[in-house]
């Protein structure tokens, strides 16, 4: 079997067909969900592309990766799901967006050659980079992304071929105006649809698929770059939907009033007060809504090649995003902070095994995170499901059983030493650390320098109103600060020795000292005590015989 | 300036002539003591043997660098002092005991050869190995150490000299009898103490100081393996100390009925009923004496030698142990657990340079760690702390100023998953976690699956009554477990992002949107309004430099 996980960028989890989005039209999305399962409690780990994605990518919290940074680069040695697969004979293909920086330091310090396959991987965060492209490249320069040959090769020239073309878009007067002026959104890019970057993922994994005979089987992270901004769409998704569309604003007046700095903070950035405004809104979501459609077409290509190839039988499919997007819910925009629609993601998994028969079409309400992900790939390809590395778990059990038991909680986390709510609010940069845990109902976000926030979801779905300054929701808040305390206190640290290496002597135990046998005596006073203790030990064994003989 | 670390084994904090114990004779150490800084609050971040070292080669605690057992690898790519101290041109040279386990399958991810000089460093801890020796070779095969060739060019003939020579006596008949049975630690080993094993270390460190000329400074890590058991001594140390100079063991009836029940398994490990016996105790107490005589005996050469060469100006020593051990105290022996004569160790510094005048001879009543050292060693030689990467923090402040701030409280951590508390109390693999957090007053001792511990030092120096169920003491708990939580919150798991990385454009946020300058101007509705803020801007750093011209 083979696996396409499709990740998109900045997608909200309720910006969906399937997951009651009432005015967008995402019908490939749907048709995986109608034969997968829909998690419809997923969160991510960070709501920030890179610390998000590192974790998905290993299956490990944050504060155990370390990248918590969109700068960060992730530590040599921290063992990747490519490295995983690459173990068990699979390849860790990628086509698009990791975010990953590379440990370069580290990397020399362990003599690893930047040229070699293991280097390459190294510093692509475990995969074999079919393509790699991050999106954003406003320069030109010697690190130019291939696709601008991918652009010029169809004939259209442009000294910057994202910035001039894909990203810009003609005014009235045919001047060529940039697409980073969100005034611009609903105007269509000055390059047709097909050749857009949506697009040229797209042809990139066909190409993948189609290409040289594999002789392993692949895992192929299909990474789109959208609906991240800059807010511009090719025709005609541009146009394909209108203000009319756009849902009201999530908020209230109150909340411009936070009792908690950092959420002011961010309040206050230049990207969130533009969304204060409706007309940003009626402008920008549009354009969001038709990035998402445009991704939706890009995906059906794919998935029509698999049933046309007959690939669709083996091939598992994943559907993702690193993170949502405010849009103006909460006065905020971005993401950073933990309100749903910054950090829970849509996650539907397609699994064409027969095991999977029982929960097709199924919405899972299982509390899941984004480390979840590469548990459940390695989980194919071998049985060993590596728990004293990953700090996800595998959700195969959820696709063929329906199993609702998961986890109690979601942790998310947020370093925002490289926002301005740091420099506003002079903290040190160690200092700026936010943690999320949520159950069902109640969610606590940890403030290392501010005030916590409480919400209860269960009467206030929208979470408007922050109730952890309210007397009768003390015991919650103690109650959810100690899960968070259980949570912190116990990272999978010890990356190097598995359980099986832990309790393998556990049988041997039984009969004997190992230890003594191993050739270290401790603790005995004299040889004719180490003898006794030899010859109880054995007398035990004896009995054991004898009741597994005659029980 | 050279530094010589030098680490003992299993050595108690208080088993020293300079600090108080009233009968055991360790004139070097308290030398010195007496011309650096003894630092009478000093722990150990895991009272086990291999944690406790990774922690102090790495600067980080047990939860950050993962190997948390004595088995556990040392993940390849875990920064270590040795690593820093190769960035900055010294030689972090390696003579005895680390511990350490290389984490070879990391290596081989990684591509990392084993032969070379990275890998043999990345194999041994960061160090570049002169000599290694951890002791413990009850049997003969491929990987015999040095010291079996170093035993036997000086004329001595044994299948195995480290069992059957330097841990092994004769008794009254001449029959050879093993060092492992503790009724015979009072009978001298077989052979002379100027080939023991610390005889050896202390050789093998003068022949590398004596050595070819260097050219790089260096830190030599002086390791021996005692006064850990075996517990046999060359004559004359088995027979310098009598059973009239042990001291009484610091426990009390009720100790024995703890309401925990990891102490409880711990006290009835074979090791530990061994010393319940006040014949066990009389009769090894002496040669634990003995064997930390024979060391300070031992580093005396080596202070010789430094003063007869005249590096004695040029030379920084540090006199430390990995942990101490219980010897019958609260009904325990050996280590793993948090009561000081386990978790506190010896630590003493002397820094030749004049800076540390003022405090020659002085006692720091301080909270240290052991992973203050790493800092501390390269503060040195290098400006950079790498507050990043450390959590122990540098102790050259308190040495130049007596310095006393370094931090409110000390953490140090146990994983019993390979003793055999885990499998009595059928506690899964990764539940085996202790923490202490300790500040002068007050020690918390929190289990992930069992009760907490509180003592009172204060009202009770010797920790014999645990507090933790009374009534009046449930604030000092819920503010210990507060502090412990903090902690356990902040692991310095970001090492590739320096803090100066982070606050680089801090300056010039001040004078314009960088985001925006560097190809990013999120937010913006128009390029008017981009317009404005850059005029905005340069408004501001005009007035800027207005104020700086006439302030």
């Amino acid at each position: 079997m083979n696996i396409l996980w499709f990740m998109c960028d900045q997608l909200r989890y309720d910006y969906l067909g399937c997951a009651g989005h009432p005015h967008i039209r995402t019908p490939n999305f749907d048709s995986v969900a109608a034969k997968g399962v829909r998690f419809n409690h997923a969160y991510c780990q960070s709501p920030k592309c890179g610390p998000s994605r590192m974790s998905a990518y290993t299956g490990r919290y944050v504060r155990s990766h370390g990248a918590s940074t969109n700068f960060a680069a992730l530590r040599v040695g921290e063992p990747t799901l490519g490295d995983h697969l690459i173990t068990v004979g699979v390849d860790p293909v990628l086509i698009g967006k990791t975010h990953m920086n590379a440990d370069v330091e580290g990397m020399k310090r362990l003599g690893i050659d930047e040229g070699s396959d293991i280097g390459i991987r190294t510093a692509e965060c475990g995969f074999i980079p079919y393509v790699r492209d991050d999106g954003l490249h406003p320069h030109v320069g010697k690190d130019d992304p291939d696709y601008f040959e991918y652009v010029r090769s169809h004939g259209y020239e442009a000294d910057n071929p994202w910035a001039d073309l894909a990203n810009a878009a003609e005014d009235e007067n045919g001047n060529v105006v940039s697409g980073w002026f969100m005034r611009h959104a609903r105007k269509p890019a000055r390059i047709p649809a097909h050749l857009s970057e949506s697009a040229y993922i797209t042809d990139r994994t066909l190409q993948f698929m189609q290409g040289t005979l594999k002789d392993r089987p692949w895992v192929a992270h299909v990474s789109y770059i959208k609906p991240h901004w800059p807010f511009i769409a090719p025709a005609p998704y541009n146009d394909m939907y209108d203000s009319s569309q756009v849902l009201p604003a999530v908020r209230e007046d109150h909340e411009l009033a936070p009792r908690n700095s950092v959420v002011r903070s961010f309040q206050n950035e230049k990207y969130s007060t533009a969304f204060h405004r409706q007309e940003v809104r009626d402008t920008v979501i549009p354009t969001y809504m038709g990035l998402i459609t445009q991704i939706d077409d890009e995906i059906g290509r794919i998935l029509d090649y698999l049933k046309e190839s007959g690939q669709d039988k083996d091939t598992m499919i994943i559907l993702s995003s690193d993170h949502g997007d405010y849009l103006g819910d909460h006065w905020l925009s971005e993401k950073q902070l933990f309100h749903d629609p910054s950090v829970r993601v849509p996650l539907i998994i397609y699994d064409p095994r027969d095991e999977a028969n029982k929960t097709r079409g199924t919405i899972s309400d299982t509390l899941v995170e984004l480390i979840d992900v590469a548990p459940t790939i390695l989980e194919v390809y071998s049985g060993t499901p590596l728990p004293h590395i990953f700090e996800g778990e595998s959700l195969i059990p959820a696709l063929h059983s329906g199993s609702n038991t998961l986890r109690d909680y979601v942790v998310s986390e947020c370093d925002y030493s490289e926002d301005n709510a740091r420099r506003d609010l002079k903290h040190g940069p160690r200092e700026c650390k936010i943690r999320m845990i949520a159950d069902k109902r109640w969610k606590l976000v940890q403030y290392e320098k501010d005030y916590p926030q409480l919400f209860d979801r269960l009467n206030d779905p929208n979470e408007l109103t922050d109730i952890a300054i309210e007397r009768e929701h003390q015991d919650v808040l103690l109650d959810m600060h100690n899960k968070l305390f259980e949570w912190a206190r116990n990272p999978k640290a010890n990356i190097c020795t598995s359980d099986t290496r832990i309790t393998q002597s556990d049988e041997a135990w039984k009969f004997y000292d190992s230890r003594a046998l191993a050739g270290f005596p401790i603790g005995y006073w004299s040889e004719d005590e180490f003898e006794r203790e030899v010859k109880a030990r054995s007398a035990f064994l004896k009995k054991k015989c004898e009741e597994i003989k005659e029980p």
